[in-house]
């Protein structure tokens, strides 16, 4: 069924505030939630939702306490996120990045003891709109092999990076470092259907587009397969160093994904740039890209963050899909 | 053949004084080419060496010319390479990114006008060596399609991440952002081999590991299909941005790979955690993905850089694999 994003935000709102959830911390917590799905970013918008909620009442999440600043000095910052609310941490750590960077050109946060901030890109989002270039990255349960290996000791880490632009349509670049999902392997499985390139190795050893070969044998691939192996690790390692929190091990063996350690980055272009000028040169390459030639006839290439802007319009305007399940099962949190 | 370190290191150095380049410039760029090699990235090593002599006697590479300072601002310093070295300018940049670091806990130096670095791996190791984590990224000339497209607009940018251990067996990601780079496919090409996976599209728009047909089509694979894409773009309009210098598209407009823009960054740990601390992070994460059931009965997993460090021990002992043709090629270039 399709949801108008305020009717979206205000329920979601409402469920919060009966788990005691502060008052305007519920009104930006529920933002957040709303705008990943109005972003198409469904998975960790109206869908995950229920999941906070159930965390907050097995008590894994903590409704009312806040970060604290452990250390500050020059441009870094310490944090220890005291188990609250994922997204409100990591919200208030991209903002502390973003005051860093203004004062001295380059801000750095180090989040630990926080939890899951469902969508990365929100805090890319939030640099930019201030007109930063912002860098984040979480670690996570973990849920790939290392390559070369056959049980899961790597996370997906998601690492985030984003431009801003002056016509708010920014670039975000939002990937976690697993080919697929466990969420898309599964809803591959249940449409019936394959994968469209191979996202790990069946019980042969070989590569396979089976969601089911794959959650049987959970060698899911990372992206570029030694390349994003090497890459997952190394932000791990940047995590858990800075922040002083667990590590994807350690964060495995916690059972449910919580506790997790996070770096927010903001960079202020205009320490060397008018923002015209930096708006130029982000066009620029825009326009090179888009005059590729597309491989569909009548195709296009996008940047990244273009296509969740665009389903941002149509969201707004039309209402956000959102399957019936979860829709009921989000009403029937309403206490 | 198998050429000593010291010897290969002696060559090098010799035939950049012939080159008008100076003393204590000549012995470090050697020591960088030479010590490329000795880790066992001989693309980067004494390969493509005559590659460099061949830009300065076109001076397209200027042999004397140093980095200056545009621009100071808190963590934040903006450098010009003039054209310079680009090997030379790259640990320069990385050397001030430290520096800025020690002060301000973080530092970032952006390096425009500057040339082809080599190996990105030398300059995480610089960082290393002197207990920071670094961070550094380079755009190149356009070598891969956008995804969805056709015709190669983003550069492989070359990303590295390295987080120092104590033992000096430091973790380094180096890692371009195609699967593939251009000089394997030619030499599994050569060795009229497959590439294990596929690199890229064949004439039919279908995945290939045929090395001919991906030199036909040029349409590598970025790692992680539309991630890497995404991600190799970001990188370019940061280093673009940042530096004010040439993007990708600006690049391959100069036809040979020259005036590159470049990042670096070094974060220095000591700020939050004595060394023993950080270092027990690093080995106790290192040993959990040791702990890896192998794929291969007797296999092990690796960290990035273990191999590397495991073949400058065997290299230094037994002296260095070049090939015939090249110890040949370098032999010609001595005046």
């Amino acid at each position: 069924m399709l949801i108008k994003y305020e009717i979206l935000k205000e329920t979601l709102e409402k469920i919060l505030l009966s788990r005691n959830v502060l008052k305007e911390d519920a009104k930006s917590l529920a933002e957040i939630f709303a705008n990943n799905s109005l972003d198409g970013v469904y998975s960790h918008g109206a869908n995950r939702f229920p999941r906070l909620i159930e965390y907050m009442d097995k008590g894994e999440v903590n409704p009312t306490t806040k970060p604290n600043i452990e250390l500050e000095i020059g441009s870094l910052c310490k944090m220890n996120g005291n188990l609250g609310i994922g997204p409100l941490n990591a919200k208030i750590a991209m903002d502390k990045a973003c005051d860093l960077a203004k004062v001295h050109g380059i801000g750095l946060v180090m989040l630990g003891n926080t939890n899951h901030w469902m969508r990365g890109g929100t805090y890319g989002l939030e640099a930019a709109n201030k007109g930063m270039i912002g860098i984040c990255f979480s670690n996570t349960t973990a849920n790939m092999p290392v390559w070369g290996g056959m049980d899961p000791k790597l996370g997906n880490n998601p690492l985030v990076i984003s431009v801003p632009r002056s016509n708010g349509k920014h670039v975000v670049c939002d990937m976690a470092i697993s080919q697929y999902s466990y969420g898309k392997v599964e809803q591959t499985r249940l449409l019936g259907k394959q994968l469209p390139y191979p996202g790990g190795f069946d019980s042969n050893g070989n590569l396979t587009c089976d969601p089911t070969e794959l959650e049987k044998t959970k060698r899911f691939l990372p992206i570029g397969y030694w390349k994003g192996s090497g890459l997952s690790l190394v932000l791990d390692m940047m995590a858990t160093i800075l922040t002083g929190g667990n590590s994807v091990a350690d964060i495995t063996k916690l059972g449910d994904e919580v506790g997790l350690s996070q770096i927010f980055i903001a960079i202020d272009p205009s320490k060397v740039n008018s923002s015209d000028k930096t708006n130029n040169f982000v066009e620029k390459i825009i326009a090179d890209i888009k005059s590729s030639i597309p491989v569909k006839e009548n195709g296009e290439v996008y940047y990244p963050g273009e296509l969740s802007a665009k389903t941002r319009e149509e969201n707004l305007e039309k209402g956000i899909p959102v399957v019936d399940e979860v829709w009921a099962k989000i009403q029937s949190l309403i206490k």
